[in-house]
């Protein structure tokens, strides 16, 4: 190389590095103005240990773990609900299922023979982005629902692709079977996607019955990705509400046989691919800086369904029970740039997300009704404690514990799905859940001021719950 | 800024970079010519459970972690015994316990009146390093004889400065309990140093009896670095074992109260620190690509502590116990360079570390004994399967259950420490460990041929075993 061809090449790269310095810094404060997207991502029947960055030895989820390392990993979150109706409804209204009906101590969850769904008059974090101009979809399972009025595009939604209820539902050979529900799970007609009726629909139309099962990952994160290109002008919200790895368990056939931990394996390395694929779409088009995703569950693992239900890792009971297994979540923020990563041991829940995205999003929450979340933004963006000190664990339209702090008080206690029977405890049974998460040891008795601050704080509760009307128990 | 100073800083910039760039390949070159350094750090009753990058909700074990996010995470990691000196004997000389007589029927462990102690015939990890040179430590526990004849200097240490045995030993205290040994773990006089008599010793010296336990682990990680610095020009092999979260649990003062696990909480997290200091000491003295370090624990969580017992996380039982609890543990290896960052679901043991370390250091493998140990290199440094595929699980001086691939059939079955009683199963209990880490679904119906082929491994370990003298026997 000559010496004038080297200092020319020199001053270029020179030259160049800060150029791109400069695009970085423009780009950077351009993005800080922009309006934040929103990428809620939800997991069905998910356990709290079923992600290799939250201890388990064989699933390996590599996707959500780097998401983990690049934001924030916490460990006390919740949902509103340990079944999967009420859960959802608790996120996208912000609000506790008691309060708007779609809790009921008749039936757990919705059918494909209920009659309503989701309440008009309720607000749905779509419809409260949607207030300021967001773009919106829903891809996934609903179970909000299932006639035209409850779909999602009638909910906030502009675009809806996905299953309208449970993946096991609309089947009778389950509860024909001459032994019942569970030991159909055993049979090989549960591998069958045929043997299940559900819909696929796209809006407000069914185009495929049943739907192929098999793909159903796989399309919703291809339909995530697209939401995601289609929209990259305009600030948009992305519910990605995948109906497994609820059973039936299906994986597509880059994924069916592909992990250690056997078919349940399969499927949750395939939401974890889509976790990388949306998150590399957003690289891609320059919106990582201005997008906040969500990973976590509806509910914990149905362990009642035994290698094909999850984990809930060092917690007590799983999916139908209050117990810290029921409701308790992987979660997992990212947005670089502005989620400050680590580790997070502060209570928050599902709930949360309404008012935080709508304080982000300058939308004022509605101010008529009882809101149950709050904003996160002082923790995810500078580490802050929480502002959420207790969690309200309802079972049915009944308040069975409620946490406060680092203690949690169980009032009545039941099997998830069977034994042990239903019992009423007075005093509360009480745990130290920062000490003891797997809820071991119960220390009521050395700690009966505590017993009465949380007494107090469901006094407090009760004195203003209005119950909304049960919409879980019409059905045929 | 002139043209011309523009231009000489560019050719300036841009020569400083290639001499960098260069300089960084001759440091590099050079450090994979020098001997490699190893260092050990063993905890003391810690569950597979009981760190956050295994799933801890609020033991937060920030060092680790990022150990664990630049080095390899591994999930079927195991100890070569269930209870202490055991396990510490298998570690050191890479051979069952069953061989050098250092696990019995009559006592599990090694105690304060105990005659014996690992035989002088055993080759030490730290015998074998010394034959090429270098220089070597052990640091904390110990538990492999307190006579003079066991003690590591007459085992090939250079150095040593700890406990001989226990944490918990050399006390009447307990035993003379009216409600015996566990209900002393619920009284006042566990949280007094003076109630434990245990020596401290620098070499064959007691310096301190008894030992001020609040800060053992502050000090045992004060030598950790300063051998490091002392011996950044020679090669080193650093044995570093905690006698904590081994009960009675003691922290530091800048570490008392400051976990939300509570006293627990606060012991891992003053580990936790020390493995950030060291690796810290090692950057600093350019060791970081010439050391691999590995973090492990001697067997799980001791649960008949409860709230100062861990947690083996979704894994079933601990300490005590040959279910998954009592001897799978994390497992982090880190040599930045060298080591391929990742989550490792192979099998490894800490037998394995003998003959991997052994390989690396160029010293042959005694040949004239049984080393039961594996060579892990193929896994740490190009992400190959794991030459190992068996684990053999004994308690005492039987063989209780084998893993053979994913499965475990379970021979012999027993509480830890009290009820369920012995019991012996034929055929064997067989448990998938892939799908089923927890232990709960017995798959041995259907996989007949599965337990002839574990049955075939057993008979081939039977036909060349050759059990060492029982050392542990002889007390009082």
């Amino acid at each position: 190389m000559s010496k004038n061809i080297f200092i020319i090449l020199s001053v270029l790269s020179f030259t160049i590095a800060c150029t791109e310095q400069q695009t970085e810094k423009d780009q950077e404060s351009k993005g800080k103005d922009k309006p934040l997207n929103f990428v809620v991502i939800f997991a069905d029947d998910l356990g709290y240990g079923d992600l290799s960055s939250y201890g388990h030895p064989t699933i390996h989820t590599k996707n959500l773990d780097q998401m983990a390392v690049e934001g924030q990993k916490w460990t006390n979150f919740y949902v509103g609900s340990s079944v999967c109706t009420p859960s959802r409804a608790a996120l996208l209204t912000g609000r506790l299922p008691i309060r708007n009906g779609m809790t009921s101590r008749v039936n757990r969850v919705l059918f494909p023979d209920s009659h309503n769904g989701l309440p008009q008059n309720e607000v749905t974090m779509a419809e409260q982005l949607k207030k300021v101009g967001y773009r919106t979809a829903c891809i996934g399972k609903w179970h909000l629902g299932h006639k035209e009025e409850y779909l999602p595009t009638n909910q906030g939604f502009d675009y809806y692709f996905g299953i309208p209820y449970s993946n096991d539902m609309d089947n009778i050979i389950p509860f024909r079977s001459a032994h019942g529900y569970i030991d159909f799970w055993k049979s090989e007609e549960r591998k069958d996607i045929n043997t299940f009726n559900v819909p696929l629909m796209r809006n407000t139309e069914i185009v495929e019955r049943p739907a192929d099962q098999n793909t159903l990952t796989k399309r919703y994160n291809e339909e995530a990705v697209q939401f995601i290109r289609q929209n990259k002008e305009k600030p948009f919200f992305l519910y990605l509400a995948h109906n497994l790895p609820h059973v039936p368990l299906f994986a597509s056939k880059d994924f069916l046989g592909t992990s250690n931990r056997g078919i349940y394996g399969d499927v949750v390395e395939e939401i974890d691919h889509g976790v990388g694929q949306i998150l590399a779409e957003l690289k891609k088009n320059g919106l990582d800086e201005n997008t906040i995703v969500v990973f976590t569950s509806d509910n914990g693992p149905w362990l009642i369904m035994n290698e094909e239900g999850g984990s809930a890792g060092l917690l007590r009971e799983g999916k139908g029970s209050t117990w810290e297994g029921g409701m308790r979540e992987p979660c997992i923020f990212w947005g670089p740039g502005r989620i400050q990563p680590g580790l997070v041991t502060q209570i928050g829940t599902t709930m949360d997300l309404f008012t935080t995205f709508s304080k982000l999003a300058n939308v004022p929450l509605p101010d008529d009704r009882k809101i149950d979340g709050t904003d996160l933004g002082p923790t995810l963006f500078e580490k802050m404690p929480s502002i959420r000190k207790e969690v309200f664990y309802y079972r049915g339209d009944e308040l069975y514990a409620v946490r406060l702090g680092a203690f949690k008080a169980h009032f009545i206690t039941e099997g998830a799905y069977g034994p042990p029977a239903r019992e009423e405890h007075n005093p509360p049974l009480l745990y130290n859940l920062e000490v003891d998460p797997s809820e071991k040891f119960n220390v009521a008795d050395s700690n009966l001021d505590i017993i009465e601050q949380i007494q107090a704080l469901v006094k407090k509760h009760n004195s203003d719950l209005v119950k909304g009307k049960d919409q879980l128990k019409d059905r045929g």
